[in-house]
């Protein structure tokens, strides 16, 4: 059997218990190790936690090795550590289909990530519409592929859930062409960083799918000891020190709740300024005014 | 300190191992018991659990008595136990700046919910749109409200998961209007109904946000031992027989990858007569052909 276990968010204590048990029984235990870190534990805390060898599994293991992390799951049980809930990220998806296709059973042991998690920051999950991923640019590549995703929710008064790029374990260019295994040291975006590539693109893109005023909320280390939110305008998050990874960015949506609303004001310098901003971007997208239909048995319908 | 801990989908063990050490050492713990129940635990397995009293909090306690179940929250740890993660209903937030307001610190623990543990059926969340909810249609009270937010995500060609009533501890109209406190047994929708629900305001509005043929996947008790899916046009999962509760829906939107297709073919009857469903549904809400912009500097930009 392949377990695929969610890990949560932060501490080696938010796996759930029946995800713990699972994991003392298996011959080998994997930890995906570069799609996301957990905040407050790492390999060798896990390994103390769960009393037993914890192997990390990289981007190569995971996406050209699978049959190795598969070998004998017909017999043995096997678990694959994910950090969040084992459905946020493609590749797991190809792991259970190549397991399925050796005949080997799969089950889930679902826990909190990001996509669920993000109501802690007092916004409605039944309020956000599909979530977006912004990547670190470079002088060469400044994907914009977001802005469309970003507009098609706003259009619609969605809030957007942005997930913010990790960097574990990539090479330079360089290094890439030269086949040397050499490793540049992890980044993760912070908000600054977020909040300045989004407003370089709404500069060069124009298309008004928000602006330096739309009002946001910077969510750092959700699930953490340390989780902060802060609610404030795109412009002044591009200045906000948002500290220690990990960061999302949630940008609001024009149907805020006033309970949404109430709850997002702990989280901003001054209520009232936050207040009129929220009400100055409702003015985008607003849907027209309603007009009563002409009654006209005469016109083609 | 207010503790809101989420236990997850289904079994007793799926708290995760940092929220049951807060469980046993808090002074007073609710279960939250009318917005949705644990499929393979209760009232009474949780108590052995824990080893410990827990005390079913319903919606008149929780939303008119929620200071009795914050006495004494400033001094002594309380737990509020939610079924999936504390952030999935409206009304906690309400007992969060409750508590706010009387100087009691809050601390959620998170776990997995539908909003996220859906992922499971192979469809990325991050192409799901805005999350609705389907109630139970009576003789005078049949709200369509779900179909203008079906329409809004299948034209920005999204996923939709819609989730489906629960009737816990209601009063009939009759024994509301004479005060009386008996309560009619639990319903959980099922499939069957919610789709025939969906058909019924599709033929009612005619505006096409689907079609009795779109595809969609049936989603049963989620997270439990007994777990299942059923990949299927809107008019067969009408007539399916869903078996016992919790169930949700997912209606498939325009943009499903090859992989998230690969993966339903699980859940099939007949895989090429799924594929030309899915093909057949794309057809809505397609975006219009490319146009090459005619260049012609004498005209107004």
């Amino acid at each position: 059997m392949l377990y695929l276990i969610g890990l949560g968010l932060s501490y080696e204590s938010d796996i759930t218990v029946r995800g713990l048990e699972v994991v003392k029984k298996c011959k080998r235990v994997y930890l995906e190790a570069y799609t996301s870190i957990l905040m407050a534990a790492d390999q060798s805390s896990l390994e103390q936690f769960y009393g037993r060898e914890v192997i990390l599994a990289d981007r190569e293991l995971v996406e050209t090795g699978s049959d190795q992390i598969l070998a004998g799951a017909q017999e043995d049980d096997i678990a694959f550590l994910v950090v969040g809930d084992p459905f946020g990220a493609t590749t797991h998806t190809d792991l259970i289909i190549r397991a399925r296709e050796l005949g080997i059973k799969v089950e889930a042991i679902h826990n909190a990530s990001v996509m669920n998690a993000v109501g802690a920051c007092g916004l409605q999950l039944y309020q956000f519409g599909q979530t977006v991923s912004l990547v670190f640019f470079t002088d060469s590549w400044r994907p914009d592929s977001f802005y469309n995703k970003v507009m098609e929710n706003r259009k619609i008064g969605l809030h957007t859930l942005l997930l913010l790029d990790i960097k574990v374990k990539e090479q330079s260019i360089e290094n890439m062409a030269r086949g040397r295994l050499i490793y540049e040291p992890p980044r993760y975006m912070d908000i600054a960083t977020a909040a300045s590539q989004l407003l370089e693109i709404e500069e060069l893109r124009g298309e008004k799918a928000y602006t330096p005023d739309t009002p946001c909320v910077a969510i750092s280390r959700l699930g953490s000891p340390s989780q902060t939110f802060k609610a404030a305008s795109l412009k002044e998050l591009a200045e906000f020190d948002s500290g220690e990874p990990l960061h999302s960015l949630v940008m609001l949506g024009r149907q805020v709740h006033d309970l949404e609303l109430e709850y997002l004001y702990q989280y901003v310098d001054n209520k009232d300024e936050f207040k009129k901003l929220v009400e100055a971007d409702q003015e985008y997208f607003k849907p027209p005014p309603y007009v009563a239909p002409v009654e006209n048995d005469d016109e083609d319908l």
